[in-house]
């Protein structure tokens, strides 16, 4: 399994990790495949969306925030409910191709971690079949 | 990659794509593995759920638009930040099981493209592992 | 393809089964790839989030019901869109690494059975790549 960490600074985060992604395999030298993301945490996901325009990543976050606010009427003592669901909704792996050492995504996407509950130390897993 | 365009011919719609999914897969030879599905759009969305009922599909679409309305508070300025959250929620790529050559759904699954800003020309990108 | 059943016992729930998933890799001798659990019904979910705090799941549940009641306006003549729609958002498969014959789940993470629409017998579908 190949690895790379990442550091949140607030708690609601779009991180952009596409170049680390592309890093990552390419230091594995991986040349083709299914490349699967892992998120080995529960209160944050990963997700493929726009990376041109940052406003929607801050709609994004706002209207998840919206939904699912942070202090609704939740029993999980530690307070981080919102954070749970959120994961849930967004979930922990996403699948992209590689062809040719070439990440396949569509024009307008890039690969975001998700953080819910931050600010945190955060890992991302990876495995290419 | 196998590849397959589909044209979407409203805003909201979830377009019934099983067929065109085997086809690809018997047009390719397929007989065994696991198949990956996946959309290379930001604004729209791939799912797996009943197909028996058109109403379903309604009751989803319907709902969706309830809990993120098109005419929310946005920032992003192309005015869609309402297809991308769908998106972001629904997820990008399923995954279904192939044996002996056939897709492996459950009795009432069928697959659907979903889409969230259009009517728009888009693909389903297709890899068999 | 391996499966194991389940059997739900109530409308809604979040079942671990994650005991069962490392049972069914081990008496199948798998060693190493990534696991693809997939989840052959419409109204049911698979998610991996956190198992210890059974408050968590009960907190995830509770919230769905509120952003997707179960007696909404639907025209689905079931009377269960409900379930379709969670289904949806939670999505109907997972994937989890498997190295050394041992899951590798992060240390909060469990994988969790989704029934929208119980008691029914439901079943799990896995294979490893």
């Amino acid at each position: 399994m190949l690895k790379f960490a990442i550091r949140t600074t607030t708690r609601s985060e779009m991180l952009d990790i596409t170049s680390q992604v592309r890093a990552t395999l390419r230091t594995a030298g991986v040349q083709d495949g299914v490349c699967h993301l892992y998120v080995p945490h529960t209160t944050a996901g990963i997700t493929i969306n726009e990376g041109a325009d940052p406003d929607v990543r801050r709609d994004v976050l706002t209207d998840l925030d919206r939904l699912i606010p942070w202090l609704g009427k939740y029993y999980h003592i530690e307070g981080n409910s919102a954070a749970h669901i959120k994961s849930i909704l967004v979930g922990s792996s996403v699948q992209v191709f590689v062809e040719n050492g070439q990440l396949q995504l569509g024009t307008w996407q890039a690969i975001f971690f998700c953080e819910f509950d931050g600010p945190r130390e955060r890992e991302v897993w990876v495995r290419v079949r």
